[in-house]
């Protein structure tokens, strides 16, 4: 009898581990934008030095709920405070499983008094629509993320999604609108204009730099992105492809996978039954080099993706009474880890030297799976962390990656990543067989600045030899 | 006044090699089929393993050529020799400028008597329009390539096209088929069942296996590819994605790109007043180490190409007195350069090292042109040869490059490709500032086969220091 629900899959593979990390669904994957307009170095330069114009308009879901419970389910499911929570403002919204793992993250628009709309992966999407199920007077409606390989076939979604930013994007965005734009504070939505329509706008930034996210129906993508190019051509406004999109959280320190918590939790049988079998639950790929026999030590908190300022108990939501067990100031928390170049250079290298070689490090988005969790280790073998999202940034030149270390790991400390997965690797179809490597890693800050490595001889204990 | 044609574009310009060497389309593009189904080196090992389906329907012109002067136009303006062209037979079709140069190829196609259809790209595409309106009782009708960056519009072609290429190629042929298919002779026509549709074939191959390459109209092709897919499970047949299927060519030995030689012929000039300024020809990127001032040094003859064989003088054909001047044994032949391991390593490690680095070496396909022409020189810095497009063989686990080089340069020596432009690189998008490196590598044959390099000191000069 084939699976018809998640719970069915987990049962029938026994371990959720083995399942997950030997899912065939490949690399998450950014589609419909093309890969590159120019080449993804310049793209990326391009927003940290003059304008940048990224396409969000198809990897996300768009969930939009409406109606009187609206606000209250939401308040009920997120770790965030609702007390405070005006018309056209957003959070970076964070539900919780019972047991404490975060789901997912994403942007929450207040688009009205009673309307809302969630941006983000598919875990924290179907958790909503699942809950508003369970005794609330709302309405729900999905704007599904684009399919992968579309293969030729017609795309289209409710909303395009953009975002403006860089040194020169105020500018950009006051000769698109025509006239001065507020510099509202970050996360307050407004209105603009562009190519004559109104569009919506959120209140964002990169590097230190105002920006906006805008958005509107997609019947108007083409009018307003050529009017965004040919406004942005003399202040160095380039687009953005899925490869250097894919790219920019490297700088700006954002974790955008880590694995939905929902696995275990008797409490959460139900909602296991209620997901399908093939979806992202059951089939997101589970890639690295840390290999745990128990799901839940996938499972990160919020404190762990650097979340923890968002946890408000000023009210009652779901997985409050496992948040509130946890000891804030003994958790690990969110940094960038520097890759050192001389290790990922032999990586890089690698697929010129005989069988099996590294895993392959691909640029600049290196992640083989939808869930990535290579281990940390310290100087002497212990684990001390979680790589989560790899990669390369181009402004950098140097291999980063997010991560969360145990409280006692300071910045500037030498670490070590283990890439590639061991026994030669899973059955992924993002994996090849290969050999382990370990690579040095200098524990800095996210959003990632450059430190230097520590290497006094009485402070933490340093990586060593290889 | 703006330019209408390309001669007016080139009179705008003044000098040709800067205009293409400056050109801001970037790199040639494999559209629409996704990237990668599994991994591109997965994808790769398939074809030289198991077998691998290619889909092909998308990156080339279809040029259907029809009416009772259809051989007559394809005689006078080709290289091959007609006087033995049965239906259902095909020709790799090569014309040439007045001045002898290739302008392009492709395969052809004898559908019936006066039927005929051309498969390449579009420059020898468009010089077969121009020239079947020169007195000739031909119809002529083009299936455009599919645009390089879809961006979520539907696309469509009149016919789909694929090839199941591999050493068990043959056994999911038979399956699908659901009987024996003969094993016609090389680029043989012949016509097969699939998903209960005839589908036209041809015989073709790969790593000396039997392989067909199929085609049928567009509607149909969910269906063969989902029967095709099915069946060759079993056997271990893989969907190759854009990336593999623009590597296999450094294995097989074919060079996609040579410039259409058609710039600067005083015949021509009427041609070049009806192509377009925006078409192939005006804007596609001259990229590489090789810089003349001379357009016609980026021009390349049959021979030195590997067409040398084609070459029929049994019939009058456009460029016929100026190849008849050739010496074919003093020309260049085709080879491929099997790159330093070392050398290579270097420049895929260079992203990690302070700017500039060297010019980006992506992979599998590091081309960063339409047509790319690199220096090859010997120890003393003599130019040799001629790199013509270059990346990475998963299955050799080897930087691999297809060359032209000069008839003193025996298989086995030691050359040198200079890798990356002068002067900090053009003004092309897929250029970031960079120094050059110069890379050693094997001459080795083509199809490529690995070879010993030869360190004999009395034979030819080796490269010596870098």
């Amino acid at each position: 009898m084939s699976a018809k629900n998640l719970q069915d899959v987990l049962d029938a593979a026994g371990s959720t581990v083995e399942l997950l990390r030997s899912s065939t669904l490949g690399t998450y994957i950014y589609p419909v934008v093309p890969a590159e307009f120019t080449n993804f170095r310049r793209e990326a330069k391009a927003w940290r030095n003059t304008a940048v114009l990224f396409d969000q308009s198809h990897h996300m879901v768009n969930l939009f709920v409406s109606g009187k419970d609206a606000l209250r389910l939401l308040t009920d499911t997120g770790i965030n405070s609702t007390a405070t929570f005006p018309v056209d403002t957003a959070k970076q919204f964070v539900p919780v499983s019972p047991e404490g793992g975060v789901i997912g993250d994403g942007i929450l628009f207040r688009d009205a008094e009673d309307e809302f709309t969630f941006v983000g992966r598919a875990p924290v999407a179907n958790w909503l629509t699942y809950q508003a199920q369970q005794g609330y007077d709302v309405d729900v409606r999905r704007d599904e993320r684009s399919p992968s390989r579309p293969y030729g076939r017609a795309v289209t979604r409710e909303l395009w999604r953009f975002q403006i930013q860089g040194p020169n994007a105020w500018p950009v965005i006051e000769k698109l609108n025509g006239a001065p734009v507020e510099q509202v504070k970050f996360f307050r939505m407004g209105r603009m204009r562009i190519a004559g329509l109104e569009v919506r706008t959120l209140r964002h930034g990169m590097a230190g730099a105002p920006g906006l996210e805008i958005w509107g129906p997609y019947e108007t993508y083409d009018a307003v992105r050529d009017a965004i190019l040919e406004a942005g051509a003399e202040f160095g406004l380039e687009p953005s492809g899925s490869r250097a999109y894919s790219c920019n959280t490297f700088e700006s320190g954002w974790i955008p996978s880590p694995l939905p918590a929902v696995y275990t939790s008797d409490e959460l049988k139900a909602y296991r039954e209620w997901l399908p079998a093939d979806g992202y639950e059951a089939t997101n790929a589970l890639a690295g080099s840390y290999v745990s026999s128990d799901i839940r030590d996938y499972y990160l908190n919020p404190w762990e993706l650097g979340y923890g300022s968002f946890v408000k108990f000023d009210h009652d939501f779901i997985g409050r009474d496992a948040l509130q067990a946890v000891v804030p100031a003994e958790q690990r928390r969110k940094v960038t880890l520097a890759w050192n170049a001389e290790d990922l250079g032999e990586i890089l290298a690698s697929p010129l030297a005989p069988e099996p070689g590294a895993q392959w490090f691909d640029l600049p988005n290196a992640n083989y799976g939808s869930s990535n969790y290579d281990a940390v280790l310290d100087g002497d073998g212990h684990q001390v962390g979680l790589s989560l999202f790899t990669g390369y940034s181009p402004n950098e030149r140097t291999g980063l990656s997010l991560a969360t270390v145990d409280p006692g790991v300071p910045v500037g400390a030498e670490v070590r990543v283990v890439w590639g997965e061991p026994d030669g690797g899973s059955a992924k179809t993002t994996v090849e067989p290969h050999e382990q490597v370990s690579v040095r890693a200098v524990v800095s800050p996210a959003p990632y600045s450059k430190v230097a490595r520590e290497s006094y001889q009485a402070g933490w204990r340093t990586a060593g030899a290889r």
